[in-house]
């Protein structure tokens, strides 16, 4: 059998997530995001092109970095306002019936007792389609938000990550077992109190003594996504996560990062297959070639390059307002503020303004283009040269780039045998091929009871 | 015109309530609390009846006073399982077009950026239907589960919530004026950022710097509740809330509470007709007397009244399994944990099993029962003699107490004129009689920037 690709919207609650100054594209409808009925047509679109899932990125915190302040992303609308991402899940759940939602939280500024309950809350609503992005953050903004002078440094940020990791395994796994739930109307026992039990976790950086407050819902542990590039965010990804999320422009450089994602997942006793690999990437299809180089083009005349460099500003650490736009990257040097860490890549030899240039569009991540059999071609290249699995993809026009890959490029998928006609029963983590619960060899599976 | 009646359905995201047992009624549905399908027959039954709001109580942490333990909670499901309320909130508003939300939201182990966040989304996707019942929790069970020792003392909660009140006025008032955001696509200006400012709030409990992530939603400061029944509980009422939530058996009593109510909020310079009050209360209504007689008579038959002890041991801070059932009340004296204060309050003069037999139905509130007219009437009563502007229905059997409450006693309530025929036009605060956002004479008003 030809090798199945996994598709996820990559999107966000906001305006501009990475395709800054495309809003002011006349049929984009980014603005309508505090409206629910945006996100139902959104959704809906996406389970008729049978996507996987929506995935929702989230930031606490403004960018303001570039120049030193918010002003730049809060005329451009880069990433601010942004709402609450999980809120939306009931609902798009209740819209739907197989699409997937991965929600990206940031445990950084929250207690793990209450934000395990909110995702079994999220697990039970949706009938276990719900999948967690584990994402420490990257803002000082975020920080000073939460009254501190700045954030943790970025290995202690996964320290913290993983000692959170180990509570909210245990409220998830460990509090109440399998068939404590009794239901028992005649006896008035609704669960045995012998099968559910008190939490207590001394970690180092959270310590917790208390019951989940949950039942089990039907994935317990959420299916778990990380997008760390660093050595250290790839580390605790080989250790937690089910679903990388991976950028990158080469085959090469993606397939070298792959490999080793999936080595130290196989050094740590997993199942290095069992870990679904998304590449970010944005898509413009056309009915023709010359439909989707017209489109291109009218797409390019949007992107803005001030909004592009506001987030590269964030994401780096590094104020790209500070230094002409002809000046070339690797003459700034690193960035002051630890945020994506890719100490590990090679430097970057374009200018600032190639740079902003280069990410207007869905933030620089590779661009499909073409028609349907191009775009499939360049899909099928990817998953073949850089062992990925799928593909992250990011819109240029909302809804818009989604209705044009689920109408164009879809039906060219399945006619080739790469991307499902239908849906899986069951769970989102059955849906990507496993069973509903954590398989035993994840460190998670470790704290069941009974 | 005659004084209208408001009315909220006051229920949980669990399976027991306040009516501990009754789950164990053959056409009882609680527990499918965890299918988004029952809240929407829920909420849509609600809407059909013209209720105001429903209400969504919620807690952090077990009922483990009662046997110095939980296991009673968990055996008879009292308010654990409790899923989080939240996530209900924007289904619901998607499956209505005019029912309130107000949802409980405990601030003691939360920060006020997040949350803040949380609840402008909410009202964004609601379109200005939200309220929050601010809560500072009353079980040491949820302080330990956040790695404390045990709560706060009553009165420093308190004094922690006006500070983060503070926090979350200056975020959802005064970070974006009126016009902030002006969506100019030709300019490329989303937002004008002369107009977005940033919060410094320096609290004794409470630092924060940042702007607010959610553009200006319709309410901005969502409608608060509030339902302290302590002296310091009332203080906090008569500064920030709208709708008051308040407890007890007699007129007289509630009349001298309402009354303490309107004058300490009138003497804070605030209206104090604008404050909503709502008597907790339990309906069994029947087509005729007798069948109220015989539905009330079979419900009783499914009450637990350990379930009802633990409910009160974890309110009143005493373990009621300490002493034989037969003990009076004032016997057992204070509670060693100070949870509900009520020390105003004259002394319960009955045995504990009387205690737990009349907390069975609703967590012993005022029993509204008999036909539409004994209903209607009572319910006029109250309204007259304790000046109250309405009643939190809490069910006994759901949705079945809410289905006969909307079929048998609002049509009377209509035809006597004391109810809507229809809903309001705006938001949840304009439903309520006042303007969209908050009165200028509120201290969240004086927060206001531009």
């Amino acid at each position: 059998m030809v090798r199945q690709i996994r598709l996820n919207a990559f999107f966000m609650n906001c305006v501009v997530h990475q395709s800054p100054g495309l809003w002011r594209h006349p049929r984009d409808r980014t603005q309508d995001y505090t409206d629910i009925s945006y996100w139902v047509d959104l959704a809906r679109t996406l389970e008729r092109g049978r996507f996987d899932a929506l995935f929702l990125a989230d930031v606490l915190g403004v960018y303001d970095v570039y120049c030193g302040g918010a002003e730049a992303a809060l005329r451009g609308a880069v990433q601010v306002p942004v709402n609450d991402p999980v809120l939306l899940v009931p609902v798009l759940a209740y819209a739907t019936r197989h699409l997937g939602f991965g929600v990206t939280s940031i445990l950084s500024y929250d207690q793990p007792y209450a934000f395990a309950r909110r995702m079994s809350t999220l697990d039970h609503l949706t009938k276990g389609r719900v999948g967690w992005n584990v994402v420490t953050g990257y803002l000082d903004s975020a920080a000073r938000a939460a009254g501190r002078s700045r954030q943790d440094g970025h290995d202690l940020r996964y320290e913290i990550a993983d000692d959170y990791m180990e509570a909210v395994y245990k409220l998830w796994e460990g509090s109440w077992e399998d068939g404590a739930v009794i239901r028992d109307r005649e006896a008035g026992v609704f669960a045995d109190p012998a099968r559910v039990h008190r939490i207590r976790h001394e970690g180092r950086h959270f310590q917790l003594d208390g019951y989940h407050l949950s039942e089990p819902s039907p994935q317990r542990t959420p299916v778990l996504f990380q997008a760390g590039s660093s050595p250290r965010g790839r580390a605790f990804a080989a250790r937690h996560a089910e679903c990388v999320f991976i950028a990158g422009n080469s085959t090469a450089e993606i397939r070298r990062l792959v490999g080793e994602i999936r080595e130290r997942a196989a050094a740590a006793g997993r199942d290095p297959q069992a870990i679904t690999v998304f590449l970010s990437a944005v898509c413009v299809p056309g009915r023709t070639r010359g439909e989707a180089q017209d489109k291109l083009a009218d797409y390019r005349r949007y992107g803005s390059v001030e909004g592009s460099l506001v987030l590269q500003s964030g994401w780096q650490g590094v104020d790209f307002a500070a230094a002409p736009l002809d000046t070339p990257i690797a003459a700034l040097g690193r960035g002051s503020v630890e945020a994506h860490d890719r100490s590990d890549r090679p430097p970057d030899r374009r200018t600032i303004r190639e740079l902003g240039e280069a990410a207007t569009l869905g933030g620089g991540a590779p661009l499909l283009t073409g028609s349907a059999a191009d775009v499939a071609d360049e899909m099928q290249r990817w998953v073949e040269e850089a062992d990925i699995d799928g593909f992250n993809l990011t819109s240029v026009v909302a809804p818009e780039s989604y209705v044009d890959f689920v109408d164009i490029v879809v039906p060219e998928l399945q006619r080739r045998g790469v991307h499902k006609q239908d849906y899986r029963a069951g769970t989102l983590r059955e849906k990507l091929g496993g069973e509903a619960r954590l398989p035993p060899s994840h460190p998670g599976a470790r704290h069941r009871a009974g």
